[in-house]
């Protein structure tokens, strides 16, 4: 019983019928028709003009997104257990020419707009450092814990008023939208969200992502970017076909309800174990090495996270009966 | 009738069949069991150890080898209208640091031992100027031309004597094998190269190519680089699934033998028109602009190449109708 | 007797004093006064608003104008005999983040309106091809022919119509300007120069080349990348007096009319052989092996530029003797 | 009374009188006769073959050091506090093509091997994270604080269990060597210290650093990469004289002695004050701002380094009235 990663999880069959539909003779590269409805299609998810594009991993739509804001002798803000820190081995460093990543800190991956400016008057303006030139937030974090529109906004005044681009991971963005009830745009543009990588691979998708430009001028280098970087699919049809069929019908927050909704049906039987709220499809259990193994004993496969610490984590079709049984073997420990 | 580029083609449907048995959880990345069957695969293919890497594009393919043997204070050695220089926006420079392509010349896009010779003699080796540490040729090429396993050799032989890498661009390195009826060996290492980009998805594969490398100990500081460029797939299995499934039972040679026989059914009809002699799946046809537009008006799509030349491309799946049709089109100009 | 290069010569009296006068405690890097004075002197020079920095070596000069105006997805056109590209070791490509050097024909290094127009319109527009934002030329050319100022104003009108900026290397900019007579303004930003690299070095400095901005706002980022380049001299004061000693009465003009004036006198008995006319301080002379060797004979050092041609370069000291040495010798050929 | 920074120091009057003797013509770059004496002179000081390079700042030392031992998806293990993680605007990351800073603590920007070796324990080698290539610690440190050769040898044996190269900044190496009394060589490549940036500036030259490397082919792509950087300067030899007279009759020492003399005295009559011993030539001390207004006021300048804390530098040329005086003024705070 597969609790690792929903990187793991199966692609949902929408996709393939996509996939599958999408297996006609058409443009290459994006010059496709179905590529040509990102950003109408993107535009009208998010009530706003938005320039899109499909990406094959969440480290390229990060790493873009990064360098359409920030030069290498600048800099990047971002919690010192962001993704694009622990987990993309210096993608962004690449991405940008070598810009520095300033680590902050919070509780559960999150920021606070006053801990990010304290942190920022830190930084002398000579030209010995690198200047910062965005602030990056994952959403839902690395923890499982998700911003709201109004923290979203708080984080997005202060990157204004300092000049500073946002950027959001959100390669968990469908989970935290599904958690929060809001519009996608609540979430994003309308706190002052420039550029989204809104991830669709973890969520039932199979090899493509979208890189969101709020600002869609950013869009125009970025396209040169992502064939510079190897990342403009000749048979791109593949990848818009799936982005699409996530968004039909709203299959993105369908399947992010689900895995949501078996995480807190796990987090329920957790209490106290938690190391944090359970605001996403992500559990950080609080175990001990014998209830670590106890677990593994009775099949279920995870990550430990840090000494002490599980993390577990339910896919879009995390099937009900492991997600009962994982339930009651925590209660039962 | 599309000739337009075999990127356009349908996904062959072995390989649709092999993304469907994919679709089971599995380890992410590249810890899936059919990631882990890759260097066996092509090991057996090439009768030597090999290491192989799944990209998603033949750009990244071919920027990843070059960055494993060229650092940006030196040169690559290719021809002025590789594919390297003119259609990839500079991902080599990009993955390499920065690193200069140095561009000579042959006809039909092919490169010869002593014109290369004499080219890097007028290369002073002082620190002024970048050193060539690789020497990248493409197989079959630009234009359609295949690199015979002794012309292969004659330029490993070369790349050896003066320390380069040698690497080939094997975006149709199946079309060139169809064509020359030699072993994958015969036309790589056994010649001197030292990493191959694999190419699948012009073939009939979605968006799988290979990078292989014969010197098996380039590829580790390269997983690393792939995954710093974001090409470390989340779901790494279904471009392991497409490239297995393209070997199995030579499906990759079934594709592109049928692919060329298209084109040289064409070339038949083309006669004197032919700007290079037709041995993969390329076809460059002398037209004055009327000709052109009658084969248009006939609903033939190409591309025009340059003023005067029209450009012709054969899929694996090209309906025997079109071929026909087109020959006589031809015929009949 | 040298004629191998204007690097070897001295530093000229006047640098040194200067050099001996800096030495008092002063602010660090360029928080001195003499480096504040030099937006203000150039400008004066110039007769615009300039911003201008010290850095210590032409390359450094070039590469951060070109990354002041380009970025690593686009290109820079210049000639195929540029210093940026056969003589800096891929500088440009490393600061621009390895933007791609596009390189043109024309005689004695210099590059005409129209055949740079034609070059840049066989660039596609597409993302697959890296796109032109700067024309870089320079001015004394390579080998010492100049532009007017109606020849750079061409250039600037091409550039300004096509959205790039115009760059000049000016390591001979001195010997430019005391040829044509024109102002340092006619020939720089009145005629479309975004940047000049203004060389001091060869022309009786000892380690200060002037970066000068007439769009003062590029600047401003190139500021942080001196220092990340490590261009930032920590006593910086020494630069800047170089600099200001050579503006002083014009020294740099006087220099430079010295260099010419040598060179012109050799270039009158050189007649016929003359590759290109004598238009600075740099002579190419058509010569057999056996001349060559006959002149070395005589004690003349000098460069074999391509087998059959000369190169020698007179200093801003060449002594008259050995000017005149030269001259007797080159007619007695 | 400047105690602001040995940048701002005069330089000293052998460097002065040994550029007057190097204007004289010879080869330009480092193909002069006092360039090419470098190798030597630092192997006789280090008592082992070296291969020596000048270049016009520690910053540009530093990088190029680093750039010969760590790649772009690699890791340099440094203090938090070191001067190439927060004075040099990215430099590291510019020269190594984007490689990470591994940001460690330790008291006094002083890194300890138990501390180190836990905080690399924590990196994982999955391909997702940077690996570290390099060590790097500063020798005085930015604190002043010694290494002395065990503790040296302690980070070596480290660094080579782990695999990674060590290199040492040593902008104020003098000042370490003076105070300790060992041999250069203890300090360095016997401790296992591969490359040593070793400066000049701070101690009485005017643009001189050499990058020492210990394992001398780690010099050869670095002379490349020196000029790719623009660092290879024309008249190179004015470079390499300064040097040169440093090392002639240990005046490096002597400067260093008298600088560490000036700043032993202070501390003397600082006591308490002290934020750290003073092992070189850089005094913390602990002060009100009151008691930093009353300094000033007195005619002291120094930086304010945090609130709280004053840094004040004494040069090699400090007059011994001004540090009198400061003695006396901080004992009567």
């Amino acid at each position: 019983m597969r609790f690792l990663s929903d990187n793991a999880a199966r692609v949902c069959p929408e996709v393939m019928a996509a996939l599958a539909d999408a297996n006609q003779p058409d443009g290459a590269y994006d010059g496709d028709a179905l590529s040509q409805r990102l950003d109408a299609a993107f535009s009208d998810l998010f009530d706003t003009p938005c320039a899109a594009l499909w990406v094959s991993s969440g480290t390229a739509a990060n790493a873009l997104a990064l360098a359409a804001m920030v030069q290498g002798h600048q800099a990047v803000i971002c919690h010192e257990e962001a993704h694009i820190q622990v987990d993309e081995c210096g993608a962004p460093e690449f991405y940008t020419g070598g810009a520095k990543l300033m680590l902050a800190k919070g509780s559960g991956a999150k920021l606070d707009p006053a801990g990010i400016a304290a942190f920022a008057d830190t930084i002398r303006t000579d030209v010995h450092q690198t200047q910062p030139a965005a602030l990056s937030i994952t959403n839902a974090t690395e923890y499982g814990l998700v911003y709201a529109p109004d923290e979203v906004a708080a984080l997005g005044a202060l990157a204004n008023a300092r000049g500073w681009g946002l950027h959001m991971d959100g390669a968990r963005f469908a989970n935290a939208v599904a958690t929060l009830g809001c519009s996608p745009a609540d979430l994003t543009w309308k706190g002052g969200v420039d550029a989204l990588s809104f991830g669709f691979v973890k969520n039932g998708g199979m090899f493509a992502e979208a890189l969101v430009f709020f600002r869609p001028e950013l869009a125009d280098a970025t396209r040169y970017r992502r064939k510079r970087a190897g990342h403009l699919l000749s048979k791109g049809r593949f990848a818009a076909a799936q982005i699409l069929a996530m968004l039909e019908g709203d299959l993105w927050l369908r399947n992010a309800r689900a895995a949501n909704a078996a995480a807190a049906h796990i987090a329920n039987a957790a209490g106290e174990r938690l190391l944090h709220p359970v605001e996403a499809n992500e559990i950080f259990l609080r175990v001990t090495a014998a209830e670590s193994a106890a677990l593994r004993a009775q099949g279920f496969l995870f990550h430990d996270w840090v000494p002490g610490v599980a993390r577990l984590v339910c896919s879009w079709d995390q099937p009900a009966a492991e997600v009962e049984a994982l339930a009651r073997a925590i209660a039962g420990l």
